[in-house]
C-alpha cells in the first residue's frame, strides 16, 4: 500500500544557525516536506528584513530545493515602516513569544496594545501574526505551564476582534479549549498542530526529557481534541511539527540547577511520523489535507501544476527510527528514537 | 534565633536495602528525625511479619538510635491471620500502591473489596492502612498523573465509610482537593504532606528529574492548599517526607526509551528544610506540631518525658545544601542541592 501527498508543507519549524542548522535544514527534505516556515528565535533574534534575508540565504546554501518562508520576532524594534519593507521583500509573518516561555523568548512580548500600529500594517499588507500561545507562569495567578495556553486564548480572542482581517495563526496547540477557541473564531484565524502533541500526553514527558517540550503536552481528552479536529478535515487546522532540536546532551541530562531543554525534533521522519499516527487514530485519509492543502490555502500558497512535488509514502512492516542523526560534531536525537514507524518515504 | 522540636517523626519514609539502606538510613538522625515510619516496596515487597522484622533488624544494626515502625506491603498475600500476627509484633502499618504508580508497585492493588477481610482485622486490632493515593493513568477515562490524585479520593470517602474506626492515612498529599476530603472525614483519616510538595509545582518538574516525584507536584494553588493546611495548624495533617533515594545516574540521565527514576530525597536535610519552607510562607510556629506532635498523636506514639530527644535549629544566613552524599561506590543527590536553607541543626 501507498499513497502521495503534494508538496507537504511544515508551517512551523526551527532550522537554527551555523552548525546546527547543516546538519537539520537537510531533514526539512529528508521528512517528506518542500516548504518550511521558519521561526525567527535565533540568537539574536531576527528582528529586521536584511536579517530574515541574510538568513534564508544561509538556508538556501544549505538547501536549495526547499521553499523557505521566513518570519520576523516580534519585539520593540519592529515598525511598521519595517513590515512594509519586509512585506515587500517576501517575508510572511511575524511570530510573538510572550517572555520567557520557551528557547529563546527572553525578548518576548509583554502587552500585546504596544504593537497595534504594527498589527494594523500587517493586516492592511497582509502578514500573517504567528502566536506562541502562552502566558509566562505565575504563583498569585495560579497559572503554570498547564494553563498557559488556555489562559492565553483571551489575548487570542481580543486581538481577533481588534483586527478581524489580520490572519492569525495559534501555534502548536495542544488543548481541547484552544481547539474550540480557533473553532469559534473567524477564518482569518488558523491553528497549527504538532505531530508530536498528537501521541503525547503528560504521562510521557514525565520524567521523560526526550518527550519535553513547550506548550507541554497536556491531558488525554486534550489530545483526543487535536487528534479529533484532524480527522474532521478542518480546515483551519494544519500541520506546524515545531520541530527543534538541541545537542543530545542538554537534553538526556539534568543537574539539580540546570533543566532539560524543552523542544522535540521530528523534522527528519516528519510525514512517516505523521502518517503514522493518523492510521493510528483513524485520519489517514486527511494526510493530504492535514499536511500540504489547508496550510497553504491558509497562507495563500496553493500547489500548482508547474511547482508541484510529490512524495509517496509505503506502508511498512515497523521501520525503526534511528537513534540519532550527525554531523562532523553536531548531532540530535529524533522523537521516538528506537521506535517503529509503520511508514516510510520512496525515494 | 534557635527553635526545638521534640523527638520529630518522620511518617512515611523510604530507607531500601543493601548498601542503598547504608548510605540513606543513617540519613533519618542526620536530617533531625528519630522516628521512622518506613515503607514496604522493597524488592521482593515486604509482606509478611517476618520480613518486617528481618529488614527492621538491618536497619537497627546500621543505627540503632532511630525508633522504626514497620509496615507490611498490601498484597493478595496477606492474610487476616498475617495481620493479628504482624499487630503482636509490634508491626504498625499496611501500605496500598496502586498497580504501577510508582518505584517497585508491579505487585500493587486493583480493587479494594478483595482486601474488606484484611481490613476489618486490621480496624479491629488497630492496624494503619497507608494509601498511595493515586488511580492508573487510563486514556480512555482522561485518568493521567495530573488527576490520579484526585480521582483516587472517591476510594478513600468509601473505605472510610466502610471501615470507619479504620486509620487510615492518605500519603504525600498534592491537591487542593485531597486537602479539602481529608479535612471532610472522620478522626479516623489523616493524611501525610511531604517537604518538596510544599516546595514545588508542575512548573518545577517540567523538564527536571531531580523535582520528579510520584505525585507529581501540581498547580500553585496545589502547593498553596498545603501551605494553608500546615499553617492553619490541623492536627490530621503532618509531615510524612517520602524521601526516596534513587541512584544519581537514574536521576540526571535519560534515554529516549528510559525515563528517569520518579523520586525526591530530603532524608539528610529534613528537619532544617521543614523548618525554611514552614518559615517561608508564615506557618513557623507550626513546626512541632507538623513534624512530632500531630503525627504521633495520630498513631499514638507521643512523646514522653523519659524518651523525648530535643532537636534544636539556628537560624543562618543561608547554609548550602551539599550536591550530595556518599558511602562507598553509592551516593545521592538531596533535593534542592547546591541551594542554600535558612536553618541548620545544633548538634
Amino acid at each position: 500500500m501507498s499513497l502521495s501527498v503534494p508538496s507537504p508543507a511544515d508551517f512551523h519549524v526551527h532550522l537554527r544557525q551555523g552548525a546546527l542548522a547543516a546538519l537539520v535544514t537537510p531533514h526539512v527534505r529528508e521528512g517528506g516536506f518542500t516548504l518550511a516556515y521558519v521561526m525567527p528565535n535565533l540568537k539574536p533574534p531576527i528582528t529586521s528584513t536584511d536579517q530574515a534575508l541574510a538568513y534564508k540565504k544561509d538556508l538556501e546554501k544549505i538547501d536549495p530545493y526547499v521553499e523557505y518562508l521566513m518570519t520576523l520576532y516580534l519585539s520593540p524594534d519592529l515598525t511598521p515602516a519595517e513590515i512594509r519593507k519586509a512585506k515587500a521583500a517576501g517575508i510572511v509573518g511575524v511570530k510573538s513569544y510572550p517572555r520567557g516561555v520557551t528557547t529563546n523568548s527572553e525578548g518576548g512580548i509583554e502587552s500585546y496594545e504596544v504593537y497595534y500600529p504594527v498589527f494594523e500594517v500587517m493586516q492592511e499588507v497582509g502578514m500573517v501574526l504567528n502566536l506562541h500561545g502562552e502566558i509566562p507562569s505565575d504563583t498569585f495567578t495560579n497559572t503554570c505551564v498547564l494553563n498557559a495556553e488556555a489562559k492565553f486564548l483571551l489575548h487570542l480572542i481580543k486581538l481577533h476582534r481588534d483586527f478581524p482581517k489580520l490572519r492569525i495563526v495559534l501555534e502548536h496547540a495542544t488543548t481541547r479549549l484552544a481547539v474550540e477557541t480557533v473553532k469559534s473564531l473567524g477564518p482569518t484565524v488558523a491553528c497549527t498542530i504538532t505531530a508530536h502533541h498528537l501521541a503525547l500526553t503528560v504521562d510521557d514527558w514525565a520524567g521523560q526529557a526526550f518527550n519535553y517540550c513547550k506548550p507541554v503536552a497536556k491531558f488525554p481528552d486534550d489530545r483526543a481534541a487535536l487528534q479529533e479536529v484532524v480527522r474532521e478535515g478542518h480546515p483551519r487546522f494544519f500541520l506546524g511539527s515545531d520541530s527543534a532540536p538541541h545537542p543530545p546532551g542538554t537534553k538526556s541530562t539534568c543537574t539539580p540547577t540546570h533543566a532539560c531543554a524543552a523542544g522535540v525534533y521530528t523534522s527528519p521522519i516528519l510525514l512517516p511520523l505523521v502518517a503514522h499516527l493518523l492510521e493510528s487514530f483513524g485520519a489517514l485519509d486527511k494526510l493530504e489535507n492535514f499536511t500540504s492543502t489547508y496550510g497553504r490555502a491558509f497562507y495563500g500558497r496553493p500547489v500548482t501544476k508547474e511547482t508541484e512535488t510529490r512524495v509517496t509514502l509505503r506502508k511498512v512492516e515497523g521501520k525503526n527510527i534511528a537513534e540519532k542523526w550527525m554531523l562532523g560534531q553536531e548531532s540530535v536525537v529524533p522523537f521516538w528514537a528506537g521506535k517503529d514507524l509503520n511508514w516510510e518515504i520512496v525515494n
